[in-house]
């Protein structure tokens, strides 16, 4: 915004901010793999460490990935629109699935353990963030990527996929720090209070996601860096607003 | 959006997610009361029940107030936009105020009790948006409601301010569900996977402090439903966009 005119390929500013997401991203995902590498015993399927598959997929799934398909429209401004759109679902159909995967790790462990489920505010809030998550993305692939809906419904349900898009990241990240403090307050509640390297480092995890939920935020948010349309688009979407908007007197 | 062209007045779905807002608000102060009042012993100061006066005090001031505080530009549509500034500072200000009194029932109470302090991923969010949050204020008051910054500066700093706001919002409401995933497993961590009525309460508790999340930052992100500017106030934005736009050619 102070650096005047911007060029028609990539702002710079969008440009650093999606670089630091992404090493933020790798960041998040090599701690996660630190702390249960290093104080959780490692990650495995059929054994007692089958709960450790649990944060490592959410994480991977509901925050990285989740993350990064919500940034395809800013990094691939060029690109057809149809391509993007793809690319698009695919990351979250991917996020999706892993995601899955760490749901059934935790059932799985706790049904071996002998352990409730579904009674703690993680695993509320959790579930609910991944059906509405799985719902959002269904809607998604309805309205936009085949072409069922109207141009009118396409046009009103848009800003709503982009809240509750938006919505469900957020919720996502918050879901794992509740899933931090779960965990560390079932694993090392004596220890937790007196400092121990593992809390540091499950504690600067939670900073860590909460600095890529920023970071991704802040891109998606700032009008200037939204993907200006192609020329055909542009003609397209012109006739749309004729046909759909009644232009309301301004002021 | 589907109604039509919407009266001079406030958009009839504005009205209805305000109310709405505004219902859910009530009641999350009266399930955190109740939550307090019936399984925790009640609230006072100079006593053992000095930590209850926390959970009160951050849902009243970091939630509550300060997304009341996030609406007024909303809800007060066609006042002159310095008082509805002066009421954002305001309630701002008294969120701040009752936040800080929380803070300090925390750290009295774990220094009566000889518990550690700052350890924990909930205290490490907590502090560093409470910090922020008071950081904002005062670069809110320094840059629009005292007239020291150029023009040209306050609309540069404007859209941070409201991302950075919402941002310290939505991060405020991720704080409390951390507290209260902490307080429950401090609290009843034998019981709590029994599914008793004080889990389930202080579950819901969280599912109605995202869901007050849900509805303001819906309020905030709808385009038609921001503040209309006064016929004044619009010449003025006409000639700050002249001085300091270089309308750079579109598509």
């Amino acid at each position: 915004a102070m650096d005047g005119a911007s060029p028609p390929t990539s702002p710079t500013g969008l440009s650093a901010c999606v670089a630091v997401s992404q090493l933020l991203g790798l960041t998040l995902l090599a701690t996660t793999g630190a702390w249960l590498g290093r104080y959780r015993g490692g990650v495995a399927w059929h054994s007692p460490l089958q709960f450790n598959a649990h944060p490592l997929c959410m994480v991977l799934g509901m925050v990285f990935l989740q993350g990064d398909a919500l940034l395809v429209y800013r990094v691939f401004r060029h690109e057809a629109k149809r391509s993007t759109k793809a690319l698009h679902a695919l990351l979250h159909g991917l996020a999706l699935l892993i995601a899955l995967v760490g749901i059934i790790a935790v059932f799985e462990s706790h049904r071996t353990k002998g352990i409730p489920d579904m009674y703690s505010l993680h695993s509320w809030c959790g579930m609910a963030t991944f059906v509405l998550y799985l719902l959002q993305w269904f809607l998604g692939c309805g309205f936009f990527l085949f072409p069922s809906a109207s141009f009118s419904l396409r046009g009103w349900y848009k800003p709503q996929h982009i809240f509750f898009g938006i919505t469900l990241f957020i919720l996502s990240i918050a879901c794992c720090l509740l899933g931090i403090t779960e965990m560390l307050l079932f694993k090392i509640s004596d220890s937790y209070s007196h400092f121990v390297p593992e809390g540091i480092l499950a504690n600067t995890l939670g900073v860590l996601l909460v600095a890529f939920g920023l970071v991704v935020g802040y891109v998606l948010t700032r009008e200037e860096w939204k993907r200006p349309p192609l020329a055909e688009e542009l003609a397209l979407s012109m006739d749309f607003k004729t046909l759909t908007e009644g232009e309301s007197p301004g002021g």
